[in-house]
């Protein structure tokens, strides 16, 4: 196993929130941090140097793949041109077989299928026609989704009625889409877990989310399980890790059913759901995939106090003043200019227990 | 009380290791820093900008102070030319009278005595006369230090016999000094407190230090103190903070002795031996500094947990590899170059009881 030597510049694609954090993470262990982000770059504010660029910019690519050691990114979205050209030069991880696997909603579900981990009913839909047949399998509620570039809610449409077909079609303009049949779940929870360069494996406690328009607003450690669902929890993150000969922190949200853990979606990069081990860890998610790129161990995730993480959306920014004024609850702000409706602009970690 | 806006940025003198977590602390509220630094800046790999200038460049100091919308500072022994330019264009805080107090060991004995505060028995030394004196009066052993520029045990002279004077002399290369008594003390322990721009104060609980060749090696919280002298320590910090009119994080160094507690000495900024803070409390000295200096309420500083904290000097960087694996512990890395002996490289928080 190759560490990364101290001094070390770890890229990393794209400058928002997560970026930002991952920054933060990494000199704490005394690497630099290169951001490649086309547009406005929280991250820039803590990072050692920033290339604000298309990544159609093929030039801008290179002298960003020159400049670090090892790449990184905050988001699954990013071009296959760019990560061809990046991938030629300089190590990248989560690796791509990972990216493809993610970035399409297909691919990620039959590949959990084929690992045998269950899913939502799924059918693959790429016609009004083939939508009407994948409703009449699947039944309805449903919910219609563009395979790739989904985030937050966006290119998702909810079927409740087979009126609905044209217009949930038309939503999707010609993508490529999936329909997901409706899962009576009793509550979401995702698991944040670390697969380092050695190969070993380190998953955080199970956090719960509370969702609202298809955006994250809690999550509470510890989440609602019980041991044999916190222990399935883990096992089928690490089979996912595993078998992706995975580097890095992974999300991996799912849907507690009476029929065991459904995977609702995972994300090959830190999480949303596990900002609350900022608070809840001596090493964070951020820390722990830094330490993973960069071929260091893995820390000690485990956690020490319960925690509910609340994002703060758009005007919840008009709360910050109280917030910084209460105990046991830790402010955390993104730098971003204008707190627009639907925009995470920061969160809070509230230790519930010490 | 004005509070400074999100998105504002904070000027900081100095780029070491306190500039760099106090970098990291701003981001964390959602504000950028301008470091201003002659030397080498750790603190650049996370700030917004960094100004590479000497403090006799009057232009790069009016260019920094039209940057940013208030300036603090890692270190006390800023040049005084460069304050009075960057004082007429922004907010220092914390002061110059601060300063002026914490630049110069008598004016600080002076402060401190005037206060009602103890110090180990002192004698101001111009000459190797008033060295001769100074020996006669307080006795053996004793330290000789300049008044000025002294920091982790440079511009330091310890005398054990009459027969060193003339050494001990020499060694100050002519500069004012002060002779500092022996003070037989059961325990060094330090008391980090902050003070808000709105007046309300604020102490961490305080550490028990320990010293080796005049370098901090450890702080361990909690420190072994009678109720009545953790009382003393916060009293006596927040007599010291109100009287200057303080804004910001301050440490301050005292002696345990069987008379009380004697103020070893005051440094006007964050602390060393409050870096425990990181791993131990919601809210860290670094970004009660950041807090207080921005005008926001002063954060929750309760201790939740028994932290070791260890500085990694020189080589013992070596051990860093190791100390990733262990269980409980936080590293955090400098990303300085080169480990030389007596060189502050990062330090642990080794978390006994969560």
């Amino acid at each position: 196993m190759t560490e990364l030597p101290a001094g070390a510049t770890i890229g990393i694609l794209g400058g928002g929130q997560l970026g930002r954090m991952l920054s933060v993470a990494a000199s704490r262990l005394g690497y630099r941090t290169h951001i490649f982000e086309p547009g406005a770059a929280p991250a820039a504010d803590v990072a050692h140097q920033v290339t604000t660029a298309p990544y159609s910019d093929e030039a801008a690519l290179r002298a960003f793949a020159a400049s670090v050691d090892v790449i990184t990114y905050e988001f699954e979205n990013i071009p296959t041109s760019a990560l061809d050209i990046l991938e030629s030069l300089k190590p990248i991880r989560p690796n791509r077989r990972t990216l493809a696997v993610s970035q399409d909603r297909i691919a990620e579900k039959s590949y959990l299928n084929d690992l045998g981990l269950q899913t939502a009913p799924w059918a693959q839909v790429d016609s009004e026609d083939d939508l009407r047949a994948a409703v009449e399998k699947l039944g309805l509620p449903a919910i219609l989704k563009t395979t790739r570039l989904g985030y937050d809610g966006k290119g998702q449409f909810k079927l409740t009625s087979p009126d609905q077909i044209p217009e949930a079609w038309a939503a999707m303009r010609g993508a490529a889409s999936v329909l997901e049949g409706f899962v009576a779940f009793e509550r979401e929870v995702s698991i944040i877990a670390a697969r380092g360069l050695d190969g070993s494996v380190s998953a955080f406690d199970p956090g719960e989310n509370v969702h609202s328009e298809g955006i994250l607003r809690t999550t509470t450690v510890p989440a609602r399980l019980t041991p044999s669902q916190r222990s399935d929890a883990v096992l089928l993150a690490a089979k996912i890790l595993n078998s992706l000969d995975y580097v890095g922190v992974m999300g991996v949200e799912l849907f507690v059913t009476r029929a065991g853990l459904l995977v609702n979606e995972i994300a090959p990069r830190v999480h949303n759901s596990g900002h609350w081990t900022q608070q809840g860890c001596t090493v964070d998610q951020f820390e722990q995939h830094i330490r993973a790129v960069a071929g260091l161990p893995l820390g000690d995730g485990t956690r020490y106090a319960d925690v509910v993480m609340e994002n703060l959306i758009g005007d919840d920014m008009d709360r910050v003043p109280a917030l910084l004024r209460e105990r046991n609850v830790a402010v955390h702000l993104y730098g971003k200019g204008e707190a627009r409706p639907g925009r995470k602009m920061g969160h809070i970690n509230r230790i519930v227990k010490g």
